[in-house]
């Protein structure tokens, strides 16, 4: 067994079993692999940002990680944006990167280049294979500290896969969680009781498991329930309880947060801005605010819930009423707040919901909260071009789920082609294009960030209409059947029909 | 003046008039201050790929660097591949990376990484800017360490933008290339005089300059004329002279330089295989062949050729008769080998070629050999998305100029975007796509790396032909006007038309 396949064995005893793939020469031993290891499914995509954000989007759906595998630093360098993205959430995701074989890499080919330092910023855990001998351990620690910690990155030189191996290995234990100590807890639970208090949660305390327990706790502490802006993975809708998002914008953040007594952090951090204003604060909550530390990411959140629930005598049960779902709107022209009433009136039972809206988020977010039970997963990372392989990702993790990948126009054209492997897989996704032919972010946070003048030139670099791009066109030349709508009967035809019809759709709202 | 402004000041005052941009909320303030440097050129990509590939087309053309707009460690990250080919053709270009506020960065934003790590492996030069009365004079620096090395890459965080400055600075003097000693030149002259010489040049020298200067070289020494596999910029056709190219096939190129007495090296390293096969040497060259570096990249590679010259006693000119141009196809179905001769029957005088063509590169190069005087641009860094970027960014640097793209369906994929700029900028690029539906490279390199196995899986992940891509479609939906063809007729006449109107065409070519 030559150590490409004792990398792909290993990566299916550790529970791997999707690749998504944009392989190159350096890898063709990994690629060939495939075939003798039929428990790893091998995912095409044309571009490495896809197969990093299906990867993340894979994950928080299946739990498992999804490798991904690149073609060298370069092929990387592509896949880093998406990277970033599941860094920053802790999804378990292991990335395989063709390198030169250790002979030939110090030698100046086209191709060579520090691998290691493209690629340390965006992973949890980095290691480059030794040689043949080493790489199926290589990898077991991989997947076992993808698993404990998030993006986990195995360098595997040409030489290490065509070379002879010793075989797979089983699967590593994963390192338990850090669990949280008692006097953590007790401190939560005093900070909880006082007047004033709020408990935020994030990472995943935003599970159902997650919600659930932070909803007892409030409930019998008094204090208020919040999440994090941008969530990996929230559950919600039905009868679920509704933490409050913190607000994206630094100033209605600072009110949100202002005047609290305390502020308990679970699976999250102190909360930041997006970004820095000038004369804003960076940090949000109140300087008088006392921050308690319950659970910080890579600690065992959902076990210092169940013991905070224990120590504040929560209820075995919390029931919130479902809200009204929102009425179908009727007729019109389209606009961004009859579409998201639109999508929050048809969104389905156990939907998927993909959130890569950029300034409609806020009323998708509002607008399908009284829709069934459903899983709504966020950009976590900030780097646009996230939503539709994370979609596309999140699909395969979630077979018999619908998948609604909600997409600002300026940040689709980022990772478009995600659409062909959409189509390619026959993947039930129905992404929805909120085309305002504009970067809006930047034409709002332009004034914010005290920029001055209001000049030709600046105002054509958030212009993405002219050309007018077409969606529809796009969807239609990789393999998915795509429409353009412009008014309200228009677009509840074509979500209808996308939600009743298998496979991938594309709708371009014109808003 | 605010600090934003200072650096687009001195961008313009250092001759940089063209940014090529896809900016963030980080870089709001120098989006703001295009308005007030109306000497400096915004041109907006939808990807940052696209932006990169098209500051190394365009400095490959226009000798001046252009600058990017990226926003932090992902923007960088999405250009990443594209500035690799340029770092690796040592093209001049200067990489304004946005970053977050001074105190805001250690905050843990969803934004913040560790940018310097990711641009290293892909910079010449690196520095963060420290604040605002700084950031004048550090973008100064970077602008003459992109003329006199290459990739330049300037850290601006938000607040040395926004905050006040100290006023733009003029342009710095360029460090002037290191002289080639006098004891390297008399050395290559010995060398080049031995029977079964030859002069490998590569970079600067394969310039028109660089070009002429060889060839009188090797008229007078009688040493053979090569050139590397991928220059960055070759003046050919017409009567200039013909350097033959190395081979980029291991067994050919080792062929190729085989039985050499010497080979004295001008603007290139030794050669080194594209990627490293099992048993196979990665040294291309004869281990006899005595190796002699001329000058180095980074050295005065004409001033050197110029001296060579002198020492050798070159005559004042060579006469190279102009080879017959190949005659236009009449009809048939369309193949790789009709399709390259009707690129070189009909390419116009004065065209920039730029080769992403992979498979069909050979047969490009050779039949476009007898056409009229023309440059030619190959992928320096083995990282593919980079043609049709470069075309776009050509086509900007050398106005008045037609340019040929030509560009194998699985690149095209990776940075389809180009398309839109081209249609909103009006240039004048011809894209031609070779759709042969599959990473026909790949199928190609299976089997020369000894990968075992000939399986279902492995080339699934080399197939892109499920579902067809159409790129006429998707050219239409950006803005380009595309057709596909299929047989010989139909290729000339789009080729014709494409030619004669103004603005991007993008033809499909079935092979």
């Amino acid at each position: 067994m030559n150590g490409a396949e004792s990398v792909l064995r290993t990566l299916a005893n550790s529970g791997v079993s999707v690749c998504f793939a944009n392989p190159g020469t350096s890898e063709m031993h990994l690629v060939a692999a495939l075939d003798r290891v039929p428990s790893v499914r091998g995912v095409l995509t044309l571009f490495e940002g896809v197969a990093s954000g299906a990867a993340d989007g894979y994950a928080r759906m299946a739990g498992d990680p999804a490798a991904t595998l690149l073609h060298l630093g370069p092929g990387f360098g592509n896949a880093f944006a998406n990277v970033h993205n599941a860094y920053k959430a802790r999804t378990p995701m292991v990335n395989v990167v063709g390198d030169h074989a250790v002979a030939h890499k110090p030698l100046g080919a086209p191709l060579a280049s520090d691998i290691e330092s493209v690629v340390r910023p965006a992973s949890q855990w980095v290691r480059t294979v030794r040689d043949a001998r080493s790489a199926a351990l290589d990898t077991a620690e991989a997947v076992a500290a993808a698993r404990a910690s998030g993006v986990a990155t195995l360098i595997v030189p040409a030489d290490a896969g065509w070379e002879q191996s010793l075989g797979a290995v089983p699967a590593l234990a994963v390192p338990v969680l850090s669990p949280v100590p008692d006097e953590a807890v007790s401190a939560a639970a005093v900070a909880l009781r006082r007047p004033g208090a709020a408990l935020l949660i994030g990472g995943a305390a935003t599970s159902a498991r997650g919600v659930d327990l932070a909803a007892r706790i409030a409930a019998v502490t008094g204090a208020a329930l919040l999440r994090d802006t941008f969530a990996p993975r929230l559950a919600r809708g039905g009868g679920r309880p509704r933490p409050v998002g913190v607000p994206y914008l630094t100033e209605m953040a600072v009110d949100a947060l202002s005047g609290l007594s305390s502020l308990v952090l679970v699976d999250t951090r102190r909360p930041v801005g997006f970004f820095a204003y000038p004369g804003q604060p960076s940090l949000l909550a109140d300087p008088s605010t006392d921050l308690v530390a319950l659970a910080s990411p890579g600690e065992d959140a959902l076990g210092a819930l169940e013991a905070l629930a224990a120590e504040v005598g929560a209820p075995a049960s919390v029931v919130v009423p479902a809200l009204e779902r929102v009425a179908l709107p009727t007729g019109g022209a389209l606009n961004v707040d009859n579409l998201s009433a639109i999508v929050g009136a048809l969104l389905p039972d156990d939907a998927v919901v993909v959130d890569e809206a950029v300034t409609a988020s806020v009323l998708f977010v509002e607008r399908t909260a009284g829709a069934g039970e459903h899983d709504y997963l966020f950009l976590t990372g900030g780097s646009i071009g996230w939503g539709m392989p994370a979609a596309t990702g999140a699909a395969v993790g979630a077979p018999g789920r619908p998948v609604i990948s909600l997409e600002a126009d300026g940040s689709a054209m980022y990772t478009i082609q995600s659409l062909w492997t959409q189509a390619r897989e026959g993947l039930d996704v129905t992404t929805i294009i909120i085309a305002n032919r504009s970067y809006a972010i930047l034409e709002f946070e332009f004034s914010r960030v005290g920029a001055e003048g209001d000049g030709r030139a600046a105002h054509e670099l958030m212009d993405i209409g002219r050309p007018e791009l077409s969606f529809a066109g796009l969807a239609q030349s990789m393999g998915v059947p795509g429409r353009r709508v412009d008014d309200v009967s228009g677009m509840v035809s074509a979500l209808r029909e996308a939600l009743n019809e298998p496979g991938p759709h594309l709708i371009e709202a014109m808003v």
